[in-house]
């Protein structure tokens, strides 16, 4: 390592960092990798000017005051509540104690708690509905004295104590909330997160986790997909073949079901189910064979993908069935939404059958798409019924086209021939395939929700989600990020924006209500589940409460970070099964030298796992492309590193690179030697041997630049090789360091 | 630090050390502390030749054969068996698969898998039931082409497929099974673990997993206990009143009870339910004061201890209410065993009741112990008609007198006085004081399980629960160890042992059939619990099951690092757990540093934290006492190394000790770093800061005594003061290297 460097560096401590240089020098002494160093660093560094709370409220005013909590904290709840908010509060209770060690004298708030002198008053309007538009809004006082919470409903009120939680803070003298003004709304009503359970079934501590920690950050609809090809998952008195012959073994009582219902109304979440019909339907099919569109040896499926089987919807008698199906379904879930599918309906089993094509041609029904429609038609009287709207995905409303119609249509402002436009007013469009659907959608005076974009499944970074507006229509909030993944339609419309145009009125604008995060599980089991909805979901939860304004991405990442802690500590394992399954690939109890590479590996994004076809419900999902995460923050921090190079890099940055890099070079040696005998290291191991080599083929570029020599050009060629080859996946995991450091070599002055 | 012993360290590493000297060197080079480089060179040398199973197998041959796994290992049962088998292959199936990351077909095994060449061929002879002294034998061999499991139940098969997944190892090429031949069966029939609800409440998925882990070391009965002064855990439906208003919101369902017995069911484990008679009754009679021996505003306590409140035993007609109860609990729980509690009645609601002492006049009752018998008797009739048979603790059957009374009863060989006469014999003693009760109840042919020693919640060393046999009336198994915790009465017994007299027949051993680990529940949260049961019972369950003769200590804890990490795999959050909440404590994500300092903490043992009577179901259970674990493995290795020392030790021993104390000195400087601001960090700061102190007065002594001077007296009262300063609780934790340097400071040559 280069002395010049290290005096260098030596001088320029107190201006590099914030802290005294003792602690520094302490660090430098002892051989941690830069970017522990850099966390533990961003651990001390007191940012209590900084708002932490994810989501950012509508309004925020700070003030220079603190309510220190003591032993005496109370809690007193005035005006109309309904239960719920009692047992939030004495939830709340409970969290700050585990927060704060502090033993108050009891948990329990009741109907008895009004004391006008209470540490925190509570005032709650009217007791809230958990349904669509429910009020969520609350504004919060915290000041030297005393804090208060002031909502229409308890579900607002509710609201506020999650962000209260959020404001907690210590010194040397203890634990208080800081002094703050919030006035606080959502900025869309629908937000959302689907759970699929035919896939990997995620049983009622999954569920329960998962709604705790949707309530934190403030989303307010569960989406519960319960049958497709692979199970049906909840019990059905009016048909038990269903739960007891295709679940797989896995289902939910109607009594768990109603009481995932009930842990959700108390935080203020509506729990929304789905049939997925007439395609995606194996399951119903192999318990039910008589309603199939054709006759076929059905049985569940363990594979994942697009299958055939379909109801068919030319017969009486299977209405019959679904009528009774759906409205037993309908009264378990008293939301007023019903979501009944509608996707992927290859049409090949329609095409098959002769009786179906002759029904068709019957009723003068010349597409699937066609006889489709004249199946949802039943399929929503049947709901209506039961007093449900429905939700279904894309195909419900559009037309199938291909892309240069749509453009054409577009064009020339011809909104309605891109929709069925028999499909009635009164559905709610759920959006996977984009911009289309809700613009047209819009257009037409449909209500939808989008959530493409929102696949957290694919495994994309937190920031691809976070700045995918669900309404992109408007000129202020385009970006160039939010551009990626457009498809060839969407990016004519943005450039429509771009140009001045303004795409939907206000009016339209607002039939947009919102989005959801879809948590498909093909690819995850209940052990990793957690580690895919967050934290990213926080900051999709973000987007949806957030103003439209709030789209800074490394404030978004600052306080996903701290997010991701708290969200630990309300029970998701995103963090802690990380470290379990550590533990089992390698048969050890440290494993910290495992972790110094996971954390700057993630799992391949999109469909690539899927490509493979490897993959069915009896796969192991215990591997490393399970434990990685997606843009882990240690590599986040070493891209910008790298990034900072090209500018003008500072001594310390310099020096921390070095660091990092010969910390690599010695952890491998670490994992070699953890990695004998041991063949679920052998991924890791490749993946480790990768940032050696990096390393060493760096480490030298740097030296020659220092003596200011020139590489030669084998030598450049060999090493552009190393990053090249370095980003190739290995085990559906890729080590993604290689583009900054191509992009500092090409640069770096 | 010392040039010399650097020297001859180096020179000294090959003889040292197993592994290549090129990693040592490389370890060297990187600053870890010395127990992570010992834990972490530990993990890679290969054991392939001894047996890691816990519990030990009452036979084991290896051989030198493997069986290699494959994606096409496959699974057949044979005989009769139960559906539980199937169940429980498949999630055998399911978790090599976790394990081994092989992509097999299919997990399933059903009834059709009957293939004569499968890999694995299990035959059970019949349906067992989950019973006591239900048949648990098995034999296992494996061998490099086939592996059997022969069992006579179902149950035993169940067994050996637990030992069989303790067998997986693999090396360069993949996993394999170690060929082996296992006849295995317990030594015990009732290997328990009890868990109270009514203190902090385990919901179902810490049952679930706590039942997982139990099937995992061969455990076999979980011990509801039910209702305790601080609430009535289960939903009644005659009484609805008990779960409604005096459960504190926390209890099972009737439909969750059968959940849980049919989970255990699988599993081959007993469900026992106890309902606490007639003291620790306040959740019952807060609900019906009417019950109560004295009139008074009952309400649940949430404070711990031994209270009053005590049903009036007199009245008629509450034995019609306790019929109707009692009939109804005994209808949820198919075993034949129902514990009544019967512990701790103060007597002195009794005492204060004019119509209670009428009544024991009127009827010759002249001692609570009398009144309680008579109670018994009522409550055990009502119960037979259930067809059960009760079991309670020492106070149903033993006599209350001092110690000098019972002493010259048991010197007199009058057993027989130190029990009450008229209890019938069909009872089972669950003792919780100890050996006196064993003994007499044995002696007049009552059965009994031992409890005393097993009570886990008091966070004693693994090591002390290991050598606690349930039959210490044998000579053969009495050592210095098992001595520690007994009372005068005991240490009596132990001496006549050891002079050689027997103190059962082997009829009378054969009455003392078990024991069960207490896992009582005021001092530990959902999210403790897990690491105050395991890995310590695992010791517990191996002592009721593996052959009286295995009692190496240091073996035992050997194969207990090894169990731990595979009881995190079944869903034990005993380590991972001890992550979130250091987390939560610091507020940060990397917690190596304090890591590096809890590691050498233990919670104060005993009663000790219950004497602050600080402690409610209101309080925190996050602080650094819940943290931290007993005998945790690096303070265990590190005294280890210390007593060394004392002998002859290596080069390397010294090298290591300089190192872990320079490190602790560096790692110190980063604690405080952390605890800037960080109230909850202040008691693990200030045990740091005992490390700290230690190392330095520690790494002044050593230089001394190299350089053969003699340190100064003052200087040496200082450091001993520091050293037993250091010993002295601080937030209910205790550092406990101080008697270990202690010792050495005494005998240093």
């Amino acid at each position: 390592m280069s002395k010049k460097y290290l005096s260098e560096f030596l001088r320029n401590i107190s201006n590099d960092l914030v802290l005294k240089s003792s602690f520094v020098k302490l660090f430098l002494s002892m051989k941690y990798s830069y970017l522990f160093i850099a966390f533990f660093l961003l651990s001390i560094v007191s940012k209590a000017q900084q708002t932490d709370l994810m989501p950012v409220p509508a309004s925020v005013v700070m003030n220079k005051t603190n309510f220190r909590l003591s032993p005496n904290f109370s809690i007193a709840i005035n005006g109309q509540a309904d239960e719920r908010l009692y047992k939030e509060a004495s939830r709340f209770f409970q969290r700050l104690s585990e927060r704060t060690g502090l033993f108050f004298k009891t948990w329990n708030v009741t109907i008895k708690n009004v004391n006008p002198l209470a540490s925190l008053q509570i005032h709650s309007n009217k007791k809230g509905i958990v349904q669509i538009n429910m009020e969520e809004s609350y504004e919060l006082l915290v000041d030297d004295s005393k804090i208060s919470i002031k909502a229409e409903t308890d579900i607002g009120a509710i609201r506020g104590l999650e962000t209260l939680l959020q404001l907690i803070i210590s010194d040397e003298k203890g634990f208080y909330f800081k002094g703050v003004t919030i006035k606080d709304s959502p900025r869309f009503a629908w937000r959302g997160l689907l759970i699929s359970q035919p896939y990997h079934f995620m049983p009622m501590d999954v569920v329960k986790r998962t709604l705790d920690a949707m309530a934190m950050v403030k989303m307010n609809v569960l989406h519960l997909y319960i049958s497709d090809d692979q199970g049906y998952t909840i019990e059905s008195k009016v048909f038990p073949k269903l739960h007891q012959q295709v679940s797989g073994g896995n289902y939910f009582t109607q009594v768990q079901i109603a009481e995932i219902i009930q842990y959700a109304d108390q935080r203020g979440i509506r729990v929304v189910p789905e049939i997925d019909l007439p395609g995606h339907s194996t399951a119903i099919l192999t318990a039910f064979p008589e309603l199939a569109s054709i006759p076929r040896a059905y049985q569940l499926q363990d594979h994942w993908g697009v299958f055939d089987p379909t109801v068919d919807p030319t017969k009486e008698k299977n209405y019959v069935f679904l009528d009774t199906l759906l409205t037993e379904v309908a009264s378990l879930f008293p939301d007023h939404y019903f979501h009944i599918g509608g996707d992927e309906n290859t049409g090949r089993d329609w095409a098959k059958s002769i009786p179906i094509q002759a029904f068709m041609k019957e009723k003068g029904l010349n597409s699937t798409v066609s006889l489709q429609n004249y199946f949802n038609k039943h399929i929503q009287s049947i709901l209506k019924r039961s007093g449900k709207t429905i939700v279904g995905w894309d195909e419900i409303l559009m037309k199938k086209m291909d892309d240069s119609t749509a453009k054409a249509h577009f064009e020339k402002g011809e909104f309605e021939q891109l929709i069925e436009q028999e499909v009635p007013k009164d559905i709610v469009v759920q959006s996977w395939r984009g911009m289309e659907a809700l613009l047209s959608s819009a257009k037409n005076g449909y209500k939808s929700i989008l959530s493409k974009g929102y696949y957290i499944d694919l495994v994309q970074p937190t920031s691809y989600h976070y700045l995918n507006d669900p309404i992109p229509f408007r000129n202020k909030v385009i970006t160039p990020d939010s551009e990626a993944n457009l498809n060839r339609f969407e990016s004519e419309i943005i450039k429509k924006i771009q140009n001045g145009e303004k795409i939907l009125t206000s009016k339209e604008e607002e039939l947009i209500i919102g989005g959801e995060a879809t948590m498909w599980t093909e690819h995850v089991s209940a052990e990793t589940f957690d580690s895919r909805v967050w934290p990213r979901s926080a900051a999709i939860a973000e987007r949806l409460w957030s103003p439209a304004t709030v789209r800074d991405v490394d404030d978004m990442y600052r306080r996903l970070d701290i997010i991701s802690l708290q969200l630990e500590w309300v029970g998701s394992t995103h963090l802690k099964n990380k470290e379990m399954m550590l533990r089992r690939i390698a048969g050890v109890e440290n494993i910290q030298v495992l972790e110094n590479v996971i954390d700057f590996i993630e799992p391949v994004k999109g469909y690539k796992r899927n490509a493979a076809n490897n993959f069915t419900k009896y796969s192991p999902y215990s591997l490393l492309v399970d434990i990685a995460v997606p843009d882990p923050s240690p590599l986040r921090a070493f891209n910008k590193l790298v990034d900072s190079l090209i500018q003008q890099p500072t001594a310390i940055q310099i020096k921390s690179l070095y660091r990092q890099l010969n910390f690599w070079k010695s952890n491998h040696q670490l994992v070699q030697a953890m990695a004998v005998n041991k063949p679920l290291l052998a991924t890791i191991t490749k993946h480790s041997a990768s940032l050696n080599t990096i390393s060493n083929y760096t480490l030298k570029f740097l030296e020659m630049k220092e003596r200011l020599q020139i590489p030669a050009q084998q030598w450049m060629k060999e090493y552009m090789q190393v990053l090249n080859e370095s980003m190739r996946p290995a085990g559906y995991c890729e080590l993604l360091i290689g583009e900054s450091l191509k992009k500092m070599v090409t640069n770096y002055k």
